[in-house]
């Protein structure tokens, strides 16, 4: 159904997101030949006995030396170094694009270690699972989610369509912006998130009164939905936070001076204000339900994942 | 399979628990007559057509004068008056119990409305979804979840017994433990939660630089998981957070140091503090996973519920 957009392909960087583009390539006939790589020898070999790529390079020259697109996946503190260490083996042509969830800080480091002849098309699929590695990928991972693509002075016009039929192949749709906004949008709608995801999991690991069997048993009403993200891969977050320091610094002003809000209606008792803020939230789901980014089953549809494996039932 | 536990059971509040519970008890045969009432005259006729219950009274008197059980299941802020409503009305040897998010307030205004030698179970089964109203019930709701007993001087042994002989026939494990406990176990696990979660789902709607249809788009990237607990019912959490004010004051003052250290963290570039926070909270998620209280598929099982009802795909 599809056709092929890319002949050589490589694959830096060969977590969840590596991994799944491998698939996804292959599934779809996008590519003629996928070369990956990773830093970690362990990730490499596990990689070379699942297959999802043509061939396992030794080492990140290697694996680039005949592509004519270039991924980096990996963490967003280790993209400048990998760019670094390839700068000198790309061929001319080569189209280089990442998929970090940080892009400003990216842009900077990539351009400061590439040849400012290859084209550059800092991008990023806001897609992935809680589970980490090469064993979590799956082809379909990008289907019906948004990639965004932050174009900067070392994009150009013919790479950026290429990168946007890329994404459109792999089942996405596609959104043109500029990195200080992607990088505002995401830490509004995940790098916040996650951070809150992780305190309060924090929190309740650490109350002395609540036994930690209680907290795990009892987790249905609520605080089991904070540890899947909180479960999310801690090297890529680490990175994020440290990468996206400003705009994350400033959500979580805004989101303590809210909190402080409401702590005051409780402590004063403003049982309309409370009401009112819980009414206005309900409409934001709906909204997300009817954009076609979340499903419409209660509980995340908990129930049929259920009874499919074997695991655990539902609750808000 | 199972056998019958009582004969007349009234319920009084038919949303989400309420008409769960009539929906168990007719699916499990574990009473004779399900006598239905509702505060809402508009709840009272919809839970009419969907006939979950054998009959629903027009008031609250009536629906409890021949009951051997009565379930309060309303908002916990509506509890004492609805217990007023019906000390009258009740038959000798009566047991009522309730459902409440939050013991201790709930104990005090039901037994200072009902009289002595009534047996009062003071009860929390942990489930639910984010939906809510008579439409949202479903037999199933119960199975595998815990439910919480916090009997008070008015619990007798006898019907200790048969409220706890009930949740496991409905499927779920019981638990006890005293009213104080119970508030601040809950203010860990579901309040505090949901606090957090209306919380992050309006300062995100409020963000001048960021679009509300940017949000929504976007909302794969983690935030979405957030919209689902902070869809729940507004008044039953409007009251379960005034009527278990001190507790989730309490954890909210230790979320919000442990988020300003985090902050912290992230202005001074503590790589190391934050890796190590993230990796810690990896492993409650297992625990819940191996509690059986949460299913192990990536994503909630999203693509499943998806593929099942034609909504929404994957992410973290």
């Amino acid at each position: 159904m599809s056709q092929k957009i890319f002949e050589n392909v490589a694959i830096l960087g060969l977590g969840l997101i590596g991994s799944s583009l491998a698939h996804g390539l292959r599934d779809k006939g996008l590519a003629s030949r996928v070369v990956g790589y990773d830093a970690s020898e362990d990730v490499r070999a596990r990689a070379e006995k699942l297959a999802f790529c043509d061939e396992i390079a030794a080492t990140p020259e290697d694996s680039v030396k005949d592509a004519d697109l270039v991924v980096l996946s990996m963490p967003v503190g280790a993209t400048g170094e990998a760019a670094k260490s390839i700068a000198g083996a790309l061929k001319p042509g080569v189209i280089v694009t990442d998929v970090g969830g940080v892009k400003s800080a990216v842009i900077t480091k990539v351009e400061a270690a590439l040849p400012e002849e290859i084209a550059f098309v800092p991008g990023h699929p806001i897609a992935g699972t809680e589970h980490s590695g090469p064993e979590a990928g799956f082809g379909s991972l990008f289907e019906g989610r948004w990639a965004i693509l932050t174009p900067s002075d070392r994009t150009t016009d013919a790479a950026l369509q290429k990168i946007s039929d890329l994404w459109h192949a792999l089942g996405s749709d596609v959104e043109t912006m500029t990195p200080e906004h992607h990088d505002l949008v995401l830490a509004t709608t995940s790098h916040l998130p996650h951070l809150i995801a992780f305190n309060i999991v924090g929190t309740a690991a650490d109350m002395e009164e609540v036994t930690r069997s209680e907290v795990i048993k009892f987790s249905a009403g609520g605080f089991r939905d904070f540890t899947r993200i909180a479960a999310s891969d801690p090297v890529m977050w680490r990175d994020i936070f440290l990468n996206n320091k400003e705009a994350v610094l400033e959500m979580l002003g805004r989101f303590s001076e809210d909190l402080a809000a409401v702590q005051r209606m409780i402590r004063w008792e403003d049982g309309d204000a409370l009401q009112d803020l819980f009414t206005r939230t309900r409409a934001i789901r709906r909204g997300i339900i009817e954009a076609g980014q979340e499903t419409e089953a209660p509980d995340f549809g908990r129930r049929a994942a259920q009874s499919e494996k074997g695991g655990a039932k539902s609750e808000s």
